[in-house]
């Protein structure tokens, strides 16, 4: 038994667990508004993908984990809806490629943010050895109106991967012309996001992080020139085509 | 200029006025959580539809009026999408065809009810000699929970035909267990609802309820052999194939 009182083997038991942590994220002031609608349009498009990692997806989170585990200074970026339905699960990636927490977000209050911080700190970010930055916002990235751009000097302004789940289109195009390689979990694979993203995951994030954190640890002794084949060889265009060939088609590749 | 004060010929026009409703309907208590989350799984499809109707869809809507139209007791069931996204328009098809309106909500509380209540009437429903119905809920749907099973019974109770715009699939199915003709909008073709509806509309409902009320007011004056022809002519299993097909393939028929 879980976090809902429903067994894993449930049919819909990923369905319900989604169900219930947003519903626990608007109830602590965490999704918002915007964030309950996205939330619905990801669940047509996952409807439509059949639920399931597709065999490009985990490709994809493949070479994710390989560029995390590359990078200099890697962040998660993480807004509400992301909070809400990953918490514990951003804090154990972060944990195993060494990156940031980075809370960034599309409506930002103070409220909001503090409520972030906060429900990733009772998922023990500390005991994993994790910060969560954010609330500094002391850099600005170019080409973004005022709030949207805040982000840590230490965090994603210094960043160079970031893992950007769920993101509204001009921050990841923002991020992307300050030279800064993207990994993008989205489930339109026609949203500027993930055409914007060096690594574009098409998956349902509850089930992308935990793959990436897995493929992360298999890799974790790799040299680095097998991670770099791996981020070489995964091809954008090919992912970005064979996800919208699945959601179109039906058929899983 | 409109009501959102963006020219209709805006091509994001439609997108901005559903987003304005629906901020407005959650600010009035209109629109629930999981309303908004429903909200963003149409905004999926009617994305992967091309945001149009379809000339499938468009048949479907001329069937819907010619069966509203030859109804001895027409219904239009309104939950909190329907009344937050089409609130003067559902009150004019009523007008057209003769119909009552219904207020029924997935989840029934007395404060929603009455605040979707007086959404309706500040829309001019008793000018436009409309009854909105609901409140009464002296009947009920039998194989539902006892909320949703609450009808009115000089009202759906008792009607031979329903829209039901936006149903979850138990209404849907139990509407047609009591013998009443349905007409559903929902986006998605492979939903229950869409699957029960003797008249299936895959079409978003801003776009729908007018088109319905156009082909109304168009055979208003037909006779009942051509308005029975119609409905006997409307391909039900063709309409959900084709919308199926659209969404998948981006082709529209």
């Amino acid at each position: 038994m879980s976090e809902i009182d429903v067994p894993e083997s449930h049919p819909r038991y990923e369905s319900l667990l989604t169900r219930h942590r947003i519903e626990a994220g608007v109830e602590k002031g965490i999704t918002s508004k915007q964030g309950l609608i996205a939330e619905g349009r990801g669940e047509a498009f996952d409807y439509l993908l059949g639920e399931q990692t597709t065999q490009s997806a985990d490709r994809a989170e493949r070479a994710a984990a390989a560029l995390l585990l590359l990078a200099d200074h890697p962040v998660l970026s993480v807004n509400g809806n992301a909070a809400a339905l990953v918490p514990g699960e951003m804090i154990e990636l972060a944990s195993v490629v060494g990156a940031d927490i980075e809370v960034n977000l599309f409506n930002r209050t103070d409220e909001r943010m503090q409520a972030i911080v906060e429900h990733l700190r009772e998922h023990d970010a500390a005991e994993a050895g994790v910060e969560i930055k954010g609330l500094t916002a002391d850099a600005r990235i170019p080409g973004l109106d005022h709030e949207r751009a805040k982000v840590d000097a230490d965090g994603i302004g210094s960043a160079d991967v970031v893992l950007v789940p769920l993101e509204d289109g001009d921050r990841a195009e923002a991020l992307a012309e300050m030279g800064k390689r993207e990994i993008v979990i989205d489930l339109n694979p026609l949203s500027r996001s993930a055409q914007t993203a060096t690594v574009p995951i098409i998956d349902n994030i509850l089930r992308a992080v935990p793959n990436i954190t897995e493929h992360a640890r298999t890799l974790q002794e790799a040299s680095r020139e097998k991670l770099e084949t791996i981020v070489r060889e995964f091809d954008r265009e090919r992912a970005l085509a064979a996800a919208e060939d699945a959601i179109r088609s039906g058929t899983l590749e």
